[in-house]
């Protein structure tokens, strides 16, 4: 444990965050989700659910402001518009990290292995919710004192 | 690059102190310091001085309550007594990082040594100054709102 830091702050997660540079990508996948198979890096917080990992996430990491998109969903295959309540909660999430509404964009089950696949690092939590799949650009972090 | 951390909190130094728990100790030492050879685990720091090293650290490590020496110097070959600047500085860093004053005790370069040979990682800097060598001994990390 650290201190300004939480337990889901693993040695393992601090160091895949820290060894991120603008642009990259990292998946944050639930229990169901084949990250072991398609994972380039993988971490494991297994414990927390995907509001608790994301929360740990973006504590520490800003999305990128640099393209429209940062952040992405997994769709529902049978419902692609319908947003379930364990996204609903990760877009809250990220409004509060980032300090203004950044909406998680909507990609398709397929689209997002293919993306996950590219991904830096794949964060496995044990969310139980179908789902339960994000994907976040990260930003740049400017000195002390400028933006 | 994280929030709230500096480009010293890099991926390696990150894991080392997240992978340490309550009474494992750290060595932060000096450019002539024979670190890789002494070092069970070695993490470097290379451009960053002694004190900016050991600023990174205690932003987020606390120091071990628990025992009455919990930060050490390596004490001149030639003058035991008398404190370098170099670790001069490091004093003022600890005591403001604690919030009150933690003296560093010094010791032997052998019993440094000895003790570094032990220590759970060698953070090496490239402080250029002689003698600019400190150990330190992590503390407990309470839960939010607890002490």
């Amino acid at each position: 444990m650290l201190k300004t830091l939480s337990v889901l702050h693993t040695p393992e997660l601090l160091h895949a965050l820290a060894s991120m540079g603008h642009g990259d990508e990292i998946a944050i996948v639930d229990a169901n989700f084949p990250a072991v198979s398609m994972a380039q890096r993988l971490v494991r917080l297994d414990g927390a659910d995907l509001a608790a990992a994301l929360t740990a996430c973006l504590h520490l990491m800003p999305l990128d402001n640099f393209v429209k998109e940062p952040a992405f969903r997994m769709q529902q295959v049978h419902a692609p518009d319908e947003i379930p309540e364990v996204q609903k909660s990760c877009q809250k999430i990220i409004d509060q990290a980032e300090g203004k509404h950044v909406a998680l964009s909507g990609i398709s089950r397929e689209a997002f292995y293919e993306r996950t696949r590219k991904a830096f690092v794949v964060l496995v939590t044990s969310e139980q919710r179908p789902y339960g799949c994000i994907l976040l650009k990260k930003g740049v972090v400017f000195p002390p004192g400028t933006n």
